[in-house]
């Protein structure tokens, strides 16, 4: 296809594979459909509102967002059911409560006495009804506060004190990344969902109704078994995956719904270097797999196809250069990219090199002209 | 400053201290002047036209980019004599020949005969006369041919003969970015030049014109002792230098005029956690100090006031989240970081982080108001 119009796009450029991001959404939200549960996407992966209408029943649909210029642009797109899942720094409170004006349904995240005594604050002298979530700590990965904290119910009473509403609790595996069996993947959902429906109720019995109760992360929402009284699950990179998860045990290669589309600009013959013009700038610096089972360097090499090429690894990136290493394992040779050849490369982790592309190619195996989706950037 | 102004600009965001990179350019500036040569500043870093009026003097300043969509973004800006020092991909001619075509001296770079053929054909068929370079290469690093090679008379000939101008010869000292001694990068720099001499005074011997040769990175552009026959002199991170750049012993921490400005949103008091706002989309993934003397995890952390806070450590980030630990060595608690508080981080890579935002805020020592730059995105 893109022999056919060397030109545009130009290289590199971000390329979505329609047809394995539809699969990719449908696994997962007919897998959690059975287990009597829904799922907030989370949208920071691909930022794109072009991508979200196929995350998104409708305009009401609830959704995870990782910043608010994300929020801004999602409300503009007419979603109004948006989770900002980081915890909430006082001063961005304006921007939440501007969005809550235009009708949209925002909720914020916190897990201490100074966050909620600011929403308190705020609430009350600007009339401002927030809708709170308070983050549960289920691994010691990250924020949150232990299910059994005294704390919680102390949180709990601040938030409502002030006027605004206690929604729900939020967990995050997220040392579920770390797992390197499918057990330990259960054992991380099932700790998840507990920590969580503790602290739920907890809560419940101490009369809030705190109606959500909110877990997820992308390998855990795969391996969950049982999701009683878990409204909702959150993920996002599951829509295209990518070589971490692959790792993780979470898809195949062949699930990777994103890659890179690459050219050749040159060669170190006596090295067996290929040059590409694909270098940190469009793959990004992040190397996930280092530590994994299989370390894929800056990504998997593949044909234009997107057939992987074994024995071909990226072990240095410049801003715009990609140095390709042929191994001993590697059944080519330079000559086989010869300049103007094209590759294609699938990333470490999907949401760090999505976000150095401003907008995405998307094709599907219908063969039809490709759509361009647009990125939100910023914050 | 900003405490004045807790919504505006919202964390994370990018600063610029102008007074600091105004210096930092005089600097390096006037080193190249007093050695008898020029400098070719590479905007890759900032991608700014706001920037680059610091640079450049003049429309027809000699100038280094990386990507065509930064040469057509300084060619709508009128600066009009760029060298695109990535290897050619010969479907990028078009693009290259409209810039040609608007008035813009475009340099093309390129290291082999499938390249140099691709130009000529193009340049035939089209009526085109490019302008090219041929890399050379001194030290290993990546791509360009030796100097003595029996394929530079060869490439200089294709290109002539094709109706295209050998503009001139251009070395990257690449791998002076691993020394460890100001020796070290000294014996760099002499290496650089020495190559493009050699490679120089062979082609004028055969009666090419071959009128520029063109050296340069960071560390060897400050420590080069003798630019003798050297026209020009490429560096580009040494506007605002950064942590790799103080490691190498090219700059001090004071002299870093980059950083981001993010805010506090929690704590992990057990683990001595302090969570901000800034992961590695605000910070980058780049970890360049990780194999250096001094491993700063992801940047440097400082008070609002840039003032390097001891003992303090962000050695995980995620895409919204930077974790900073309080070491043994810190002087501080995490209480010393209320909710709210803001913090500055010096990056390790500032082409790499001033990559992940659209924008930055530039102050001076002056007090006056903040200017925004904004930065040319995309390929």
């Amino acid at each position: 296809m893109f022999a056919e119009c060397p030109e545009a796009p130009d290289t590199p450029f971000l390329l979505i594979d329609k047809s394995k991001y539809l699969r990719n959404i449908e696994r997962l939200y007919s897998r959690v459909a059975a287990l009597g549960s829904n799922v907030r996407p989370h949208l920071k992966t691909l930022r794109s509102t072009d991508a979200a209408r196929y995350l998104l029943r409708d305009a009401r649909s609830p959704a995870t967002i990782s910043t608010l210029a994300e929020a801004e642009a999602f409300a503009a797109a007419g979603y109004s059911n948006l989770l900002y899942a980081v915890g909430i720094a006082p001063h961005k409170l304006p921007r939440v409560a501007r969005l809550m004006q235009q009708g949209v349904e925002m909720h914020i995240l916190l897990d201490s006495e100074q966050q909620a005594l600011a929403v308190a604050e705020y609430g009350q002298q600007n009339g401002v009804a927030f809708s709170v979530f308070i983050e549960i700590d289920c691994d010691g990965h990250r924020g949150g506060i232990p299910p059994h904290s005294e704390a919680l119910p102390e949180l709990a009473r601040i938030i409502e004190d002030g006027g605004s509403r206690l929604t729900g609790l939020l967990a995050h595996a997220g040392e579920s990344y770390q797992c390197r069996t499918d057990d330990e993947i259960r054992a991380a959902a099932k700790a998840e969902c507990g920590a969580i429906r503790i602290a739920g109720y907890r809560l419940r019995a101490l009369g809030f109704a705190c109606p959500i109760l909110s877990v997820g992360a992308t390998p855990t929402a795969h391996f969950a078994e049982d999701l009683t009284d878990i409204t909702e699950v959150r993920a996002g990179v599951f829509t295209t995956f990518d070589l971490v998860m692959k790792n993780i045990g979470v898809c195949r290669i062949e699930d990777i719904a994103i890659s890179v589309v690459s050219t050749v600009i040159g060669h170190n013959r006596d090295k067996g270097w290929v040059f590409i013009d694909a270098g940190w700038m469009a793959l990004s610096r992040d190397r996930g797999t280092a530590n994994q089972s299989q370390d894929y360097g800056y990504g998997m090499v593949c044909s234009p196809n997107g057939d992987p090429l074994e024995g071909l690894i990226i072990n240095t990136t410049n801003q715009e250069h990609g140095i390709i290493e042929l191994t001993q394992q590697a059944s080519f040779t330079v000559d086989d990219f010869p300049v103007g050849s094209r590759v294609r490369i699938l990333p470490n982790h999907a949401c760090a090199t999505a976000a150095m592309h401003q907008h995405y190619h998307v094709v599907d195996e219908s063969g039809s002209a490709p759509e361009i989706w647009p990125r939100i950037m910023g914050w």
